[in-house]
Formats: structure tokens, sequence, C-alpha cells
């Protein structure tokens, strides 16, 4: 067994104030960045993009304390000049240059996709990443009042009778939309000790307003909590509870479509232009209107009304402002890739840089982002929404490296080696206060539970727990998912969404402790919080990264997390001085032969 | 030595009628596109993204003709539902599922910049594709009329007298831009057996229109011919002769600034409003005005002024329709990138895409592509330019492998892995059409002469040209290039601007039998006109690329295109079937053992 160099590579720069003075400086304004080498350079200079032409900056050489003295530090004023600045850094040696991107070291110059970024005047809800993320499906997660519990047949919805489950029933695919556990609002509230026990501290709630089906996506009246979640006042009692316990509480934006029975939609099949103007009317449908993926009862709504964006995003007395007003500290924007113009995604950043404005004027740092389950990329350019679920550059590839399988069941070969690469590429597309604000999570009500698609494996769940927690970007834990909560049928809904069971019998508390560990860790790391990313480690069964903090002063804090999929153990060569395996307290260095099948994360504290 | 095996891919998709049974066609209708592979699958999908989420449509099996019966085809009906239509193949196999994107095989869902593109409606000026251009800097390639030559001192340039050279005097850097050399449209007309001889079909030529340096960047009156290049008579004349000889002509429009001596500037410095506001004025600088790199004699167009873009672009006389109306096929833009309104490069999309619409309203099939020395994938969406100079994705990047130093002359160990890399990401960036009508080059009169690069290696010259007139998109060859024609000092201009020698005493003529050759290859090949790209070959030495293009019917004419940046030969193992040295005419088959090092084109023609 050959043992794998965890090497620093020969030259670094990051978004961290070692490497970059200050994040979101006012355009027209300057910032010093810096750069650090092993290389023997004979120069270096900065690369600014500006008018589509690369220019050419001076560094001079700077005294920072590095890495068992064996490097160099250059540093440079970088223009703000535009919103977006791209930049790069090229060092000239002997015989050879190279360039530094995000991207890393490369001999060629690469597309501008792949250069550093700075964004001029970005604020980020920077409290997003230092938190950890507990999303709950209301109707399943805890029942506080059973006095508002929906009815056996208390209205119909879509031709049929509700009905409801008594908790901890088997999950049916005849109940899928219509089986109500009973859920609420007051139930999250007497469960913020267990919460806070936990470690977490925001919930991201999925929709709470008035709606007739059980997950609530079909909103008829956006104003008001649903009676049987217990109605506003249960909103207000649970929003003041949370903020004092400090909890942050993120709802479901839906604004691609309303239920169909929602006053605005009604009003327009009754013929009423303003409100027909803010749906899409076509003819030679068997449905005469736009809905989301042609369901009848979830009627798209078209932002071609300026009516439609005032209610819904950006008018003073937007759902979006008012609920931010009424104790909500951010939205997560259901279908955010779809929600657009004339039946289409047709305006679609516009549309979310409005949302993004009137979300920032009424709270400041209001968190905003969006459901985008395929890839997110065109829309992360900082001027919209803060960041998005990542599915796309970390959970679905991960679950699908871990599992062996698609998060549909089909059988997949994905290698640690592709999977880094295509995390790693998604990455260092973002400007890093957006990868910062990405929502990372293995699962939600809209997949498989990570531990079914593991075969009920936890140690391959601490592994994918161990690269959540330690990974760039916001980590979200879906309810249960600590005490061993699963699935009894293959597939995403209704199965996912089992209610959580409150018998601590049933609970796997090892796991529970485990995932306390990793949450603890994660709560009390800058480098996990706010550190850069670097892929270390990536074989065809082993993966590892780097979350690194650098102070002005050149003093890191750096976090290496590991995960393997199998139960060989790993030759490693840690990068030099001593470790930490910070879940278990070991000291390690050197070359060690390591048991990654769990996850590790290992720490470190000292110059750059 | 191992044998380097040059194996097609398991699964292949282009844009070639077997594969995408027609270009461009319109949004709405559904175009036929079939997947090809080896691998043994048991289902296959197309994927389509349609309001940024992806469908799953299914195939069916067809029969066409494969190498050696080893694979399997299938069809389905891709929808054109949008401008752009971003699709990829899923393979489902017995234990594993992979993506077909334009960037290859991967297990991972690639992120859409990876993925096929269809342009719904998109015209490309296919001539192009058929045609090799021939760049001329038109004061240096031949003085037809010395009637009409600049005499010395008869007018002063930015201070100073004007200045003549006779044919042949070496370049000095006080002639820099002063000295005239008295090239003119006449001299090309009269070279045009010599060119029809050499094989090329197409010309560049850089400015014309009356300006007071030898290089006419600052154009004083774009309506007119310069006299001294014979005047609008011999333009007319020029034309009527390059036309009836089959040649195309494409002028250089310089609209991101004019000459400082232009009516409109002029008028502009004399206060009268409607031409000052077709210029940035500021305040605080020792240049009121924006301007070319801060150039006094170039102030930069405004194009917040509509009279501007009406003038130069978009207008019914616009100086873009106005010279396609005398007789031109198409547009070199220069500094494409930097057009755009308020001093800056704003609009710039939108104005290219106005500039490309006028052009095609007035000619056709018009050849409009910018000079975009850095990264020009943002720009080339389809909408706009049908494609820009690809020094970024092309030209830079293989004579800085070929020569071991960038175009600064700074050192460079960039290898053959990581250029092949970097020319694969960025071919795959574009949609077909589009990556077809990129101009390629290796040299102009912008940048170092490539046998100067190659410091006077006519073997490395052979294998840059060899590269240049088998890949991907339209080639162009620097005037003199084919006659060895080099540079005397280390730089790019004024050096890289000699006189074209008309002496054959003075030429290489062994060289230019081989660029003969390549011509005639280029030119009779389908496959190299407008097949796909796909890379086999990708040591620190030696690389290769094949061009396919598969016809409907299933039959494939591919060739082959290698070359080495040493004297070692290569041992490869040919993809199977009999394949002729295209330019030797020698049979070959197997494993060969090849001298790489002038390059080599080998060709098959047979089924898929």
């Amino acid at each position: 067994m050959t043992s794998t160099p965890l090497l620093p590579p020969p030259a670094l720069h990051d978004h961290t104030p070692a490497y970059t003075a200050a994040l979101g400086k006012a355009q027209g304004e300057h910032v010093t960045v810096r750069l650090w080498t092993r290389l023997p350079v004979t120069a270096v200079y900065l690369k600014v993009v500006r008018v589509g032409e690369i220019e050419h900056l001076p560094t001079r050489p700077v005294s920072l304390p590095d890495f068992a003295g064996e490097g160099q530090w250059f540093e440079a004023e970088l223009p703000v000049h535009a919103a977006r600045v791209r930049y790069a850094w090229e060092l000239r040696l002997p015989d050879d240059h190279v360039n530094l991107t995000a991207a890393g070291l490369t001999h060629g110059r690469r597309g501008f996709r792949n250069w550093f970024q700075y964004l001029a005047g970005h604020v980020a809800p920077e409290w997003a990443w230092k938190s950890v993320f507990y999303q709950i499906f209301p109707d399943r997660f805890r029942d506080g009042d059973p006095s508002t519990n929906v009815k056996d047949g208390e209205y119909l919805y879509a031709g049929r009778p509700i009905e409801t489950r008594p908790w901890g029933a088997p999950i049916d695919k005849a109940g899928d939309v219509h089986a109500h556990y009973g859920g609420d609002l007051k139930g999250i509230q007497d469960a913020l000790p267990y919460l806070q026990d936990l470690g977490v501290n925001a919930l991201w709630l999925t929709p709470i307003f008035v709606s007739p089906s059980n997950h609530r996506y079909d909103i008829s009246d956006y104003r008001h909590v649903d009676p049987h979640m217990g109605g506003d006042a249960a909103f207000e009692a649970l929003t003041q509870a949370a903020h004092a316990s400090n909890f942050k509480v993120v709802l479901d934006g839906v604004f691609n479509h309303v239920g169909n029975e929602h006053a605005l939609f009604q009003a327009a099949l009754s013929g009423s232009e303003r409100e027909r103007s803010m749906f899409t009317w076509r003819e030679g449908h068997d449905l005469p209107y736009h809905a989301f993926f042609d369901v009848p009862t979830l009627p798209k709504l078209d932002y071609l009304s300026p009516d439609a964006e005032q209610e819904f995003l950006a008018g003073e007395q937007s759902v979006v402002r008012d609920w931010l007003r009424r104790g909500a500290d951010g939205w997560r924007l259901d279908v955010a890739h779809m929600i657009g113009r004339g039946g289409t995604d047709e305006g679609n950043l516009e549309l979310h840089r409005a949302l993004k404005a009137a979300a920032r004027a009424e709270k400041p740092d209001a968190y905003v982002f969006g459901e985008r389950f395929f890839d997110p990329e065109a829309a992360l350019d900082g001027r919209g929404e803060d960041g998005a679920m990542n599915y796309h550059g970390f959970g679905l590839p991960l679950m699908q490296w871990l599992s062996g399988q698609s998060y549909t069941f089909t059988p997949s070969r994905l290698g640690g080696e592709e999977l880094c690469a295509l995390l790693h590429d998604t990455y260092h597309a973002l400007a890093p206060q957006v990868a910062l604000s990405m929502f990372n999570l293995i699962d939600s009500h809209d997949v498989p539970r990570a531990l079914y698609r593991l075969g009920g494996d936890t140690r391959k769940l601490r592994a994918a727990l161990t690269l959540l927690l330690a990974y760039a970007g916001v980590p979200c834990l879906y309810y249960g998912t600590e005490i061993g909560l699963s699935q009894t049928e293959q597939g995403a809904m209704p199965w996912c969404r089992e209610s959580m069971p409150w018998n601590e019998a049933e609970w796997n508390t090892e796991l529970r402790s485990e995932v306390q560990r990793l949450i603890r860790v994660r709560r009390s790391s800058r480098a996990l919080q706010e550190g850069a990313l670097r892929f270390v480690l990536q074989t065809h069964d082993a993966v590892g990264f780097v979350r690194e903090y650098t102070a002005e002063s050149g003093q890191a804090e750096r976090v290496l997390a590991l995960a393997s999929r199998t139960a060989e153990p790993v030759a490693l060569t840690l990068p030099s001085g001593e470790w930490t395996d910070l879940l278990i307290g070991e000291r390690l260095g050197g070359e060690v032969t390591l048991d990654l099948g769990a996850g590790r994360l290992l720490g470190q504290a000292g110059p750059a």
C-alpha cells in the first residue's frame, strides 16, 4: 500500500483575509490581494480583465509567516472597476511561467470562467455561513396541538376527500398528497430544545401558508399561516421563541405558481382582467393556462404582469417583504429556475434580482436561495439569489458516488476522481461569497432519504454527513436524519416523508451523538464556515478536501475532511505539522493509515 | 517504446448528418438526432433542458453501417423549443449509466455549459468553412501602382512627417506607424494568380480606408478607399477580379474608435452637439475624451448615440452595409470586445447582434467575425458575430506549445496534454456552427511571425500549419508565411510586417509546395471543412486529433491530424481500417511508427 501525500499546492490565493484584505469593497475602490508561493519565481504579476482586455499589474514582496518558511508572499492592489472583476496571477520562473486561477496552476491561459472573481459592493448573509440548517416538513415533524389537526374528509382536495393518518403510521401511496399526520408550528416550537441540543441553529420550513395538500406547495393564501399549522399566532410564537434561542427561520416561497384555490386565480377564472393578466392563457391545450408541469391545480404566475411582480416579489407589501417583516429570516425559493414571463422562464434573472433587492430592503441580512435542482451556474453571478440548493454541485454527485446509484436508483460507477473534478469545477465557477452561500444537502423532501439510498449503512451515512458538514456552503440536515429515520419503499415522494418518531427507543442514539459532534465541530470552526476549498485526495474510493481560513496575520486554521466508500484503510502522508482528529481528539502527524469509512475531520492551526 | 492506441470513443454524437439530420431548423420544429455506441446499453435516453429542467425523451434503435459492425445506432426527435437548445444522451448499462455531452462520456451529470447545443434557425456563412483565408497587410504585400504611393513628407502624422521605404527595406522602429512601403489594391489584384496557385480562396485585408498611418486603423473617412491604396476604383476592380476568380474579400471594420482626423470627431471638437454625443467626454483627465488605450488619435465611439449606431453599424446606409453592397463579402471587426456605450464595453453583445443583423440584411451570407484576442466565449452564443479570431482557443496555445514561449517570448513548459485539454474545452463550449466559423490563425500583423517564434525551424512551422489547416474553424495564413517570410527583431509590431518579397530567389519553394499540398487537402476534404473534432493523442510532445464527417448513410470521412515538437518518432496504433497519408500518398494501417515532427494528415473513408 503506497501512501498518498496530501501536499499543499505550490501557489495559493483565496478569499480569506491573508489573501484578500476585504470582500465586497465598493466599485471604484482598490483591494489588496496576496499570493503565497514556494516556486522559485523571478517575477509575479496580477492580471485583471478590464473592458475585455487583460492588464498586467505589478506586485511587491511582503513579509508574512508561512509553512516551514518555504514560501514567499506577494501583494498587489486590485482595482474594483466593475460589478464582477475577474483576475488571475502570473508567476514567472527561470524557464517557465504559470497562471494561477481559481482552477489552480496552469501553463496555458484559461478562459475567464475559471479566473478569480471579486464582487463589488456585494453583501452576503454571513450568518448563514455560520449556521447549520435543519429542514422541516411541518406536517411530519411534530404535532404540538392536536386541536388544529385536519379532520378526515374535512374538505375535498383534487376531487377526493382529505385524509388523516395517525403519527407513526407507515407512508402509503394513497396518502401521497392527501394524508395529513398533524404536524404543526407548535410542535416545532416545542422541539426547539431538542434542536438546540442537536446543535442546529437555523430552520427551513417547507410551506406553512393556507393550502389544501399535505405539502402545501399549492397555496390558497400567502398572507396567512394555515390554521391547521396553528395560524398566524403560532408563527409569531414560533419565531419569537426561535429567535430567543438564537435560531433563524427560513420560509419556503412558492412564486412560480399558486394553488388553484387562490383568490387571484379564482378571480381570473371569473374573467377579471387584472387577475387574468397574472396568468398565461393559451389555446389548443386541454388546460387553457400554463401550469407547473401542466398540473391543473398549480397555475403558473405570469410576471409580464407588473401587478404579479408587486404582489409576490418586489412591492412594498409583497409576500416576500411581508413575511420578513413578520419575523422570517429568509426565503428558500421553490423551483426558482422556472419563474418568468409569458409561461416561460424569460426574465428569470431580472425577477430574482428584484426579489433579492426587495428582501434586502426589508431585512438587510435576509438569506435568499433558490431551489435549482439542475445546474444553477448561470443564475449565480451574485446579483440575484445569494446561492442555490446545491443538488447539482454537491449532494447528488456525492450520494451517487457513495451509494453507487443515482437518486432515481439507476446504478452508477461514478468514481472519486470524477466526483472531485465535478465538485471542484462547480465550486470554482462561483464567486466566493456565492459559493459560501450555497445550500448544501444530501437529501430532502424531494429525493430519497440518504440512509435509504445507502442501504441503511450508517457508516456511509456518517461519511456523507462528515463531508456535508465540512463542505463550503451552508449545510442542512433533513429532519430525522440524525436519529436514523429512513423510508420503507424505493422512490422519493411520498416515501421520504415519514413522521418523525419521538419515542427515543426508536432512535439510533449513537448516530445522533456523532451528528452532534459533527455539528459542534462545524459551528466552532471558521475554516469550515468560511474557509477556502481545495481537493487533496481523489481516488476511486476515497476523497478528501481541505478547508482553510488564513487570517491577515498569516495564521491559518485548516480542516482536512476525508471519506471513503470502502472498508479498506487508506495510507496518507499528512501535510507537515501536527494534526488533531476533531471528532475523537486523537493527535496525528506524518504518514498515517486511517479508516476513512465513516469520514474523518482532522484539524490544524499554524502559519499559512 | 509502447504504442499509443488511437481508439474511437465508445459512444459518438456530433453535428454531421448521420448524427444531426439538419442544422438550424426553426424554433418550434423537431430535428432527428442520433447516437452511435459500442457499449452494451440496456436503454438510451435523449435528455433536453427545457425551462431549466431536464426532460428524458425516448430513443429508438435504427440501422446504419458502423465500424466493424461493433456498434448500435439510436435516434430521437429533439424539440427545437428555444433559440439555443441544450441536450445530452444518457446510456443505461447493466450495472452503470453514463452521460454523453460535448465534453465526452462521464458518470456524473455535467453542467449545461458542456451539453450539446442546437441553434434554432441559425444560418452560418458556410462558404467560410470551405475557404482558406490569406491575410494581407496592404502596405506590405505588393505595390501594383507606384503612382499612388505616399510621398516622403507628404503630410504630417502625429506631428511628424510621413516617411517612405523602398520595397524590401528592413523594418525599423522609427518607421513603426509612419513608414509606407507602397503596397496597394492593384498589387493584390495582380497577385490573384499567385494566390490562386497557392490555393487560398479568401482574403482578409487589414484596413484600406482613408487613414494617415501605414496600418490604417485610424480612419479619417470610412466611405472611401485611401487614394494611396488606389481609391474606390481600385477596390471595385479588385473585388470584381477576385470574385471572377472565386475569391471572397473580407474587410477590416474599425468600429470601436475613429481616427482623430475623422469629420465627425472634428465636428465634435468644434462643439456640434450631434457629433459630440458620438464620443464620450470626461473631466479630470489629460485627454478629455475616451480613446483606445488613451491614444489621443483614436477617439472611442460612444454607442449611447443612436446616430453612431446608425452611421457605422446598423443603419440602411451604415458603413457595415455600404461596403457589403459595394462588393465586400464580410467583416473582421477590430477590437470587437471593446465596442460599447459610455466609454466602456457596455451593450457589446447587443451592438454586435445589431451589426450582424444589418450585415445579413444586406448580404445573407456575409461572414462577420470579431477580433477577440482574449477569451471570447461569452460573446459567441450564436446571436452576434459568426465567430471570433481564435487566438485564445487555438493559435496562442498551439504556438506556445510548439515554441516553448508565449507570444511575448516568455518561456513556457506548456505540455501537449494541457494544450489538448484547453483546445478541447474552448471548442466544445461553442455551438457547432460557431465553432466551425472560428477564424483560426497561428500569427498575424499583431503578434510575432510563427516562423520567427519557432526559431526559423520550418519543420515546426509545417507542424503548426498542418494543425491549422486541419483544425475545426476557418484557417488563415498570414501573407508570406508560405515562402518563409520571417522578421529580424524580437517583438510583434512593427517587426512582423516585412514587405513581401516577389523575387522567387528569396522564397523557400519547398515550404511553399508543402503549404500548397496542405491547402489542397483542406479544400478537398469535407471532414476538414465541417467535420466534428475529437482529440486522440495528447502526450507532452505529440498531439493529434480526428476530424470526422459522417453522411446520413452512415459513411464517414475522417482525417487524423498529428504533430510533434520533437524529432522522436512516435509509435501509434491506428483505428481499424486502411489509412492514407494525404500529403505523400502512402498507405498505412495498424501499428505504425511515424515521424510526426512536420505534421501528418492521415485520411480514411468508411462506415461510421
